[in-house]
């Protein structure tokens, strides 16, 4: 299977015109110029996105990649690796955070099984693209061969064609791997040259101890990786199946036009491999929070992103990004709904 | 008009007992304990004022209280004092931000006329409860009489009064009056005893001369003032029309048991007047933002207060409440219908 052409083309670029519209108009809406904040910058990011005056986020896109990591064996997870299938089922059932939020959000949720140590029945909204039972352990030697890159990389085109027929306005990637702090901490390593002990966290709840060992897991995953930096092989290498995924929806949205709010940690080092990739890529991103792991600080860093929420939150799934899409709704509101000076006969100016 | 009862009686506590339960939950949801971070901090407070297992947030009930300040005389604001009048006539239109964010979170929205230079006609969800046309001028002498105090009082009283008549689950209070920053400042400076360069801002946009002005406006009825510290005094003496009622209702929700979602600078001061009326009141009390403003920062920390969003926003009205309210229902909403670890078999402890 060959990889998805957004690989190898660049995205195309959003639309400068409708971007400084946007901006006219918030200058003269009913407020002080400014005082909206940061909703004014994403009412014109997503004019400029959407190519239109009206943004609006009726339709929202939710792809959660589960995957299992073959790096579990080194002992870096505070939770057991039977979670990864257990929480598609979860995903499916509704009670996780993520299935909650989607409801309270009218949005679409599907779940892509890529691969599971667990066992994973048949169950509504999951569809099952898999591609083996583990990634490899990524200390020991690459975490996915070349074909299943493709394949995965290719999960994630997939998951963004069917949001861009769903006429999607946001597309929003989750994720669900335990062990998968390892893998992007070491995949942020080797792209940004970080330490390990910059990059590592607690992930799901490790204690000082467990994120040392962690660290040293990582390092000697480095030291095996060696100084390729081109970002497939570093994907290839250290990557799992759902960040290879997520990385694949972040290029193919791009290239379909879907505007891209992203999660946490993993989904942003997914998203600075797609980056790496194609840097095009990044006109699409909005950023939607800034995750209590430590590493995420340096990631958004890199990407050159302000996040809207600092909520403490670190759980993904998407859930942080599910979290800020209201915010982003009530901009676009605010954005299409305000009165301006001249229609409401309000004074714009000193001595009017 | 006698004070409102309570400014003279301590409001009741919220339910320990439903906080503790909320607390309980939140561990056994099929998540890493805290990984959900503010969002389980806010639902737990939730359960705990409204005094029940699901906490829930459908009606929300916003005050926007309208005043002129006399102290506008000494060319403290960006914007002309006619605004305050325009700006009623554009919430009434639906034009103004806290309109749009109303409507969109389907919420009750009033807005009470307490004195405008500008003429109001008559329009509709607009209270008219006319106190003067603007306070004095605070900077020369006291800008309210200890009768226009109470009377403030009373209309912010009477506000959370028709909140708890139609069952609020959350009090928002909003802001409108040109030259209120000045206000505010002043009521900051003489409870925190802080300089007023170290609480002085733009306001709707003054440059950085304009802000000097402000500050030395600001000293001046300081220095008039003198060091009377009883907040009631300084509130006559240094307070808006406005804010008084912002004070009022907070009282006034407190003793009723409403919660209530606390906006930016305007109403954070008025919030810390209230609860320097009645400490008890703090217990009542949510925070939204941080606002732009440079002095919100030191009013926040006198009331141990931790916003959930800082979007750079200085708008009022009750904006930056409003925006905040969809994270406090999906807090609500993940609080309510997540999946136990026990309900899900989803195993959560290592080696399970």
């Amino acid at each position: 299977m060959p990889l998805p052409s957004s690989c190898t083309q660049p995205p195309p670029k959003p639309s400068a015109l409708h971007g400084g519209r946007a901006r006219d108009r918030q200058q003269v809406l009913t407020k002080p110029p400014g005082s909206l904040g940061d909703l004014e910058r994403v009412a014109i990011e997503l004019a400029a996105l959407q190519g239109c005056d009206t943004p609006t986020l009726e339709r929202v896109h939710i792809s959660v990649f589960a995957g299992d990591h073959g790096v579990c064996e080194e002992g870096i997870s505070a939770f057991p690796q039977a979670v990864t299938a257990q929480m598609i089922a979860n995903f499916a059932g509704g009670g996780a955070a993520i299935s909650v939020m989607a409801r309270e959000l009218g949005a679409e949720l599907e779940v892509i099984n890529l691969g599971t140590v667990g066992e994973v029945p048949e169950l509504p909204g999951v569809l099952h693209q898999v591609i083996a039972p583990s990634t490899e352990n990524l200390a020991q030697k690459d975490a996915l061969t070349a074909n299943q890159l493709q394949n995965a990389l290719n999960a994630g085109d997939y998951a963004s064609q069917r949001a861009a027929d769903n006429r999607a306005q946001l597309f929003i990637g989750g994720d669900m791997g335990i062990g998968n702090t390892t893998s992007a901490a070491a995949l942020a390593c080797a792209l940004l040259d970080h330490r390990p002990q910059d990059l590592v966290g607690p992930g799901t709840g490790l204690d000082a101890r467990g994120v040392s060992h962690k660290a040293r897991v990582v390092q000697t995953a480095l030291d095996r990786h060696g100084d390729n930096r081109d970002p497939l092989a570093v994907l290839a290498s250290l990557g799992g199946f759902e960040i290879a995924a997520l990385a694949g929806a972040t290029l193919g949205c791009a290239a379909r036009g879907v505007p891209v709010l992203v999660d946490g940690f993993i989904v942003s080092v997914a998203a600075l491999v797609a980056t790496h990739i194609q840097p095009g890529v990044r006109d699409w991103l909005l950023f939607s929070h800034q995750s209590a792991e430590p590493g995420h600080q340096s990631v958004l860093k890199a990407l050159d992103a302000q996040p809207l929420l600092n909520l403490g939150m670190r759980l993904g799934e998407g859930s942080g990004a599910a979290v800020a899409v209201p915010l982003l709704r009530t901009a676009c509101a605010l954005h299409n709904q305000m009165a301006t000076f001249a229609d409401a006969g309000v004074s714009d100016k000193p001595g009017a």
